[in-house]
């Protein structure tokens, strides 16, 4: 039972060839029949020329259930072209917190005259005051409140007067004439009341909230912690200014986790996809590659340090890469526990000394294992026990720098303020690379002439 | 307004201080006043015995609501040593997904036997049927079903006759004489309606719904996709046999991100913690480390086969980690960028091809750019043309080839039914080291006489 339609590329086929014959009335059915989930991947899915043919022949509401759906960055592109009038009504149509990612994504100017040109623009002004990434900037200020004196009865009297588009159906906030915050009702509690009975006999008053300034990621980890579908958002003087609804809370949570893997990737645009433009993907990765060119070239002077050696034994070059590697990946899986650990809320300030020990220890046992499997193995290899003395150790020595790297890097970068996933593999590999040349040639010109004997 | 409890340390010193002192009742009243999130997450952080001695403190119901809040393996541990009978009256009491999970991971004569010793085993054993990591494995049976002549106004005193204690509050669901789910109506449409409309007038009956055997994943994707609350579940007879919540859903995508990042970083074990057990933290990384060392000593044997040029040449053996360290990087950033287009459902077959191509155009561009600022730069600091030729070559060349590797490595694993994010560095960086080693000192020695006559 494959009932919902995530865009077959037979419907987008189907699309194409009515587009050719211009036959507007049947592709507005087919959009028309679809969920506005699907009708936004649909209308993502055309050309830029049928997308803005579409929008003239269909109704303010519809664009507006379209726009609601888009990726903030599709719905400016989409709506680029659109007479300013035209737009305005669109936006008051849109969900509050949707409009206010628009409009603060359009020109300065722009904004100013949709504004003007807007019936309701009083829902949207107050969201647009909050930085995007806050919990200011996710809330909606579509929700409904009663008061302590209401009863039951009216309240549900008021919620049909209300008629069904709400953004946040299920609860019911309970606020006093200064909009401060004494409550929450869910719509179970009230319809299982008694008709009679007041408000806030019923409500729970023990509310969790947050603050419109804080971060977006905090917000949703406080609403995952205590199962919430609903957060209501306080401003400095504790009024109720928005809630923040639990899909809100699902795009902040996949949102930050693309953000973390592309960091630790080393790509600093987090929008980017393979498909991306060219341009695009030339400015969200090539400063990283830069970085790490310039770190490997340092890795290169210090070998260059050594140049004396590879002439004397040029086995050493075979597996100086073999430390660094090592290193490297061992910090990589450090540095990926600590800034998931760190992004679910798991790690906290007091734990660090404890947490940089087990990893010392843990280091220690890797380095120990890898150390004596690859120095034994080239040992034999190269017929050389030294050289695999010089290995192995090495390989130890490099893996306790990188445990200590990969643990630290992240846990500083988050206690100064910064993201975490900043210690992403350029940056913490270019330290264990380099140490590790640093370690692994400087034990073998210490044991230079017991190697050489067995050369 | 810090009206949550996140378990300050105070909260746990106190304990710690009461605990010393037996004072069992303050104990039980500080947890009383906490929500069960918080009280889950400051049980998890008592020593064993501790929590021992709290749960035969503590009232059935209690014990039953930490145990829906606490993580699956933190559970298990939890009822350990509890008697069978008193885990049976828990199981009983908690939600009926989160009682299946802990069913699930008991042994199997415990299983029967605290299956026997249940009360109501009807609402858990139909989940036993389904994998962990299926739509069924995550769905609850604790939902509401109405029939099609229902009126809104018995609908509304059937729902205030059942209590208020419900995993899907706000969705009620509307089912045949078979259990086939004809239609869905939210709570919010039922208040509205007039009490004596019929259901089938007032229900969706175009309900977006999986199947019990389909993956977790796609579950969650549906959800956030079309921001549903509540997504029903059929069995292969089309019966409605369970309802996902929003808050599964959040768990399945935390869940899916922590897999991906640790598994990019080669941790095997999405479980594990920085300050997880030491043998956990061996178990779920020394394997890929292993399998480091052995594509690094690959790579130390493709250079083995240029040994001779190190005598003549010391300063390739600066250079040739370099080569290396590009296409990983390079191939890093394609292979997170696909792996979270995949892991969001935007990449599709179709696409494969356009991205590849666009891709390698990336890398040619990225290569070409890095090979000509490292070829000049370190042609000139070493006053050596040719070397930085050879450099700038073999940085293209493999800039390239970590474009294309990076790319199909995670869609190849997609499309033969793997997990892309195998793909991970270790993988992908051995085949990018060995080809960076191989063109560089393939180049280096096809230029060989024209960079000696430089040194």
């Amino acid at each position: 039972m494959s009932n919902y339609d995530r865009n077959a590329p037979e419907t987008l086929k189907l699309l194409e060839s009515l587009f050719e014959n211009q036959d507007f009335e049947n592709i507005l059915e087919i959009f028309r029949e679809l969920h506005p989930a699907d009708q936004a991947k649909l209308f993502y899915g055309l050309k830029s020329d049928q997308q803005e043919v579409l929008l003239e022949q269909m109704e303010i509401p519809e664009i507006a259930d379209i726009f609601d759906e888009l990726d903030d960055k599709q719905t400016v592109i989409a709506a680029r072209n659109l007479p300013l009038p035209f737009l305005a009504d669109i936006i008051d149509d849109m969900d509050p917190d949707e409009a206010a990612d628009l409009l603060g994504d359009l020109s300065g100017q722009d904004v100013r005259k949709t504004i003007s040109l807007m019936e309701e623009p009083e829902e949207v002004l107050p969201l647009l005051r909050y930085a995007d990434e806050t919990a200011g900037g996710r809330m909606t200020t579509d929700f409904l409140t009663l008061e302590l004196e209401d009863s039951a009865d009216s309240a549900i009297q008021y919620l049909r007067s209300t008629g069904l588009e709400n953004d946040i159906p299920y609860y019911l906030f309970v606020v006093n004439k200064e909009k401060s915050l004494l409550g929450v009702i869910g719509l179970r509690e009230l319809v299982c009341a008694d008709p009679g009975q007041v408000i806030s006999d019923i409500m729970e008053s023990n509310v969790i909230s947050v603050q419109a300034m804080q971060d977006q990621e905090e917000a949703a980890q406080v609403m995952k912690h205590y199962d919430l579908q609903a957060l209501p958002v306080l401003n400095l003087q504790n009024q109720l200014v928005g809630v923040i609804s639990h899909d809100d809370i699902l795009d902040v949570l996949v949102d930050e986790s693309t953000e973390d893997i592309y960091r630790l990737a080393s790509v600093s645009d987090s929008a980017l996809e393979p498909d991306s433009r060219l341009f695009l993907q030339l400015k969200g990765r090539l400063p990283w590659l830069l970085l790490n060119a310039i770190t490997a070239l340092l890795g290169s002077w210090v070998i260059s340090n050594f140049g004396d050696l590879f002439v004397q034994v040029a086995v050493l070059a075979f597996f100086q890469s073999v430390v660094a590697a090592q290193g490297g990946n061992t910090a990589s899986q450090n540095v990926a526990m600590i800034v998931r650990s760190l992004a679910l809320g798991k790690v906290k300030p007091k734990q660090i000394i404890p947490i940089l020990l087990r990893q010392i220890l843990v280091g220690m046992f890797l380095g120990t294992m890898i150390g004596l499997i690859v120095g034994i193995g080239v040992g034999f290899w190269q017929a050389n026990p030294y050289l695999g003395l010089v290995l192995g150790l090495a390989l130890l020595g490099n893996m306790i720098v990188a445990s200590i790297v990969g643990t630290l890097a992240p846990l500083i970068l988050e206690f100064t303020g910064q993201d975490p996933a900043l210690a992403s593999s350029v940056l913490v590999t270019a330290i264990t690379d380099i140490i590790g040349f640093l370690i692994f040639l400087s034990l073998a010109r210490v044991f230079l002439p017991l190697i050489q004997q067995y050369i």
